[in-house]
């Protein structure tokens, strides 16, 4: 099954949807694409690098016509988006997003499109760079990157196949994960690290102004590569956080009992337990970069 | 003042004491390497990769006729090792170390060296990879990187001036400082944020066997990024929590506040505190880059 798009809508025409317009535009994937944006700065940007080539602020108008949709918002508003466009929809079209959460999200957006006879099928890009904006957006973004689909039961399978093939061309390894223990992987391997990276930099932030000074100068090793991890959108972490809200604190109270305990294992002294819990740490390393291989 | 040591002893060849041996015989600033160690593979390694020139267990053996003295050892073993080589050094002798803590350790070393008219002073190049062994080390590790020194009131001026020119030489940047203040510097810009990467890596291995095969499958961006920081030497960070104690401790109590914080505005969905606090690591994560600028 060859990928063409006759006419594809991008809402929300920032990193995400800038690159992945761009990536199906190198690869004669897709005719004509819309950008639709609340605010007009980000649409002419995008239209002068050509990036989109149609461009509104209306969502019904922008989505008319379209038979596949990437809603690329932040994730809180995308049921909102995606209620806004409903008259512009025609039957059969496929609706896609690249929300970071999965499981409530999808739930609330097949229940807005089922009655409209409109398919959602959940993406998540696990793509991204601490820039955002459609004028940091590039065709190869997704190149060698994971990209979860996460279907229900009630998604046609050629509806999945689509999103799919959309997410493959733009270079993207996809896999299929049922969207509540999406939610809980992601919570786990990516929101825990990053809210910890966040953590650690605002703890830092708060020291007496004699130290402070001497911790952000030299900002070695370890401080640097946790401020890059903690200087992604303050929107979407927002939003990560209000919408995976319980996996998420699953993660930090599983976080916090370990913490604990390493505290007391150092206040302790407790020499032999300290090693272990750093050896162990080494050992999971090296069964990761296996995991990899495979 | 040009850098020529006639004769420099390595005791503990591995990463570190290999990359400094390497870095000083290409520059042509050293006569002669002579490696303690005290087992023999790694020396007989070091012999065959030319790092050292000759090799003892024997550390009184070892020191004698050297005018430098390079303790490259686990941080915990310092001391003792110095101990141990007194019967060999002649006065003004110089012995520098690599330790990644500095307080409590300059004035143990200060008190054992004083009396035999031995010049300690604290080293902490601030280089290393997720790789030890001599097998790992070359001559640019230090490069670019940056190396506290850490006189005391009791420091001869040429024997600080000694170890600066060492590791400027070996491409490093120098910096002077209290060992003490190293101490909480080095805790909360390298100790603390390698601390939570080894329990985020901790957290993740136990969890349920469903989740967990997937997470270290995917071990996406920020995941992969911390089991790389948590996987140095476990023997090294067993000891840099013995021996830095109170100021880690600190650390992880200003962290557990800020955590604890951070879970409530999740758990009673906050949105704008949960903005600011992620808005603020951005900011910070700005200032960090242009104080590097500098």
């Amino acid at each position: 099954m060859a990928l063409f798009i006759k006419q594809l809508t991008i809402i929300g025409v920032g990193l995400i949807g800038g690159s992945l317009a761009r990536a199906l535009k190198d690869r004669d994937m897709v005719g004509e694409v819309v950008g639709v944006n609340r605010t007009r700065r980000s649409l002419d940007t995008a239209l002068e690098l050509g990036v989109i080539d149609r461009a509104t602020n209306d969502v019904v108008e922008g989505v008319k016509g379209s038979t596949m949709v990437l809603v690329a918002t932040p994730v809180r508003s995308i049921p909102k988006v995606i209620e806004d466009s409903i008259s512009g929809l025609s039957p059969g079209t496929v609706i896609t997003d690249a929300g970071s959460v999965k499981g409530a999200l999808v739930d609330k957006c097949e229940a807005i499109l089922q009655p409209h006879d409109v398919h959602f099928v959940g993406s998540h890009p696990v793509a991204g760079t601490e820039h955002s904006g459609v004028a940091s957006s590039f065709s190869t973004l997704f190149e060698g990157s994971r990209t979860v689909i996460t279907p229900t039961k009630n998604t046609p399978s050629d509806a999945l196949q689509q999103v799919r093939l959309v997410w493959e061309a733009a270079g993207s390894i996809v896999e299929i994960m049922d969207p509540h223990h999406h939610d809980r992987v992601l919570a786990a391997t990516s929101h825990l690290p990053h809210l910890m990276a966040y953590n650690i930099v605002n703890t830092l932030s708060d020291l007496e102004d004699d130290i402070r000074a001497e911790v952000f100068r030299y900002a070695s090793g370890g401080f640097r590569d946790f401020t890059r991890i903690a200087s992604s959108d303050p929107t979407m972490w927002r939003d990560i956080c209000l919408e995976n809200r319980g996996a998420i604190l699953d993660m930090l109270n599983r976080f916090r009992k370990d913490l604990d305990k390493l505290s007391v294992q150092i206040e302790t002294g407790n020499e032999d337990a300290l090693y272990g819990i750093f050896a162990r740490s080494k050992h999971t390393r090296e069964r990761v970069l296996e995991e990899r291989k495979k």
